[in-house]
């Protein structure tokens, strides 16, 4: 899988995708992801990539061009399943969609910032706009790593333990259940009795109680689904 | 405001907070982020900071010990409005939220990782859990970020144009109505007459109609609220 990254702030990206199992993906050639700096692609004096929004207001609007001529070089090397904008008001990202998309060949990710990009670009470029959740953020770059994340980590033989994704919360619509490490007591705080039993079908049994509980409390509407 | 972040990755934070408006608070004085390296708090020879879980499954799970020895090392330090444990089945992040923590003078924010942290950690030592979305990442540091951007660019004075955030998406319900910026033709695509005409009170309900119409087609359940 390849993820393309479109951004104002390219450097902002560096240290999530050089760590962890980002990181890892990459060197195990399971996933390679391609951070582009939209200023290469200004083809003005100045480098601008964005200017005043028409009809006034605070803020500043991401300009057409640049955009259009980065997605374009992309498009012209290579097929791509989905061009998607990060905005917040995008479709909102969830389980379901992280693993629809981690199936997915090549994928481009575009970050707005300050008021987002012009709306001709999400006419005529964008096949597909997501959002991390209702909440604004100072731009696009940390919703596209959230993004980057979810589905990479899906990749078959990114995690050292593949069984280790099928257990998270929500893939089967119940979130995890508590869980607990070494010691079994510290500072007179101790971990259930059952977890210590070594009787597997009653810490199964445990386990799932635990989760349709908790769902029920945290998570209703999954139960609804 | 200070925001303590608690990690086993705290290089995977360092570029995140070292560009854009999270440098920019933390240069005006207006916001301080401290990365603490939970390996720093390991007691054992191997500094170790993760188990096993007790009745077997995948996974690795965060020990209690080094958790507990930062969060109080901390605590010794100053007072804090909340200690956060980034979780997918915390308390959904939404803009309100956003705002209300925005508000708060210091937050701790533990990141998990693996299948999470101990249970007794979550009982004993957190106030707040907190989900930035129904996905399942490779662990709580982008989800820190996160929250940490989402908070700190409402901080009066972190934005250059301090209007700027007020008409973001959600701080009225509504998402944002649609933008453009020059040029007003683009390859035969156009702005909206009415963004061109100079009449402020016109521009003003076309934004307005345009944002209560895009919030019903995308997000039906903030007008509800």
């Amino acid at each position: 899988m390849r993820i393309d990254i479109i951004t104002l702030l390219p450097r902002l990206l560096d240290s999530p995708f050089s760590h962890s199992i980002l990181k890892r993906a990459q060197d195990k050639g399971l996933a390679k992801v391609v951070v582009h700096d939209l200023r290469e692609f200004s083809t003005s004096k100045q480098r601008q990539l964005d200017d005043y929004a028409y009809g006034g207001g605070a803020g500043m609007v991401m300009m057409i061009e640049p955009i259009d001529l980065c997605i374009s070089k992309l498009k012209a090397e290579r097929d791509y399943d989905e061009v998607i904008y990060m905005t917040p008001d995008g479709e909102l990202l969830n389980q379901g969609i992280a693993n629809e998309l981690s199936l997915k060949g090549n994928l481009i990710l575009l970050c707005g910032h300050y008021k987002g990009v012009d709306e001709r670009v999400r006419e005529h470029f964008i096949t597909r706009e997501i959002s991390i959740g209702n909440y604004v953020l100072s731009g696009g770059e940390l919703a596209a790593a959230v993004v980057a994340d979810a589905i990479i980590r899906l990749l078959p033989g990114v995690l050292s333990d593949e069984t280790s994704a099928l257990t998270d919360s929500f893939q089967d619509d119940l979130v995890a259940p508590p869980v607990y490490t070494r010691p079994a007591e510290y500072k007179g705080m101790v971990v259930p009795e059952v977890l210590l039993s070594g009787h597997q079908a009653k810490i199964e049994e445990w386990r799932y109680e635990q989760s349709v509980a908790r769902t029920r409390a945290r998570r209703p509407g999954l139960l609804d689904e």
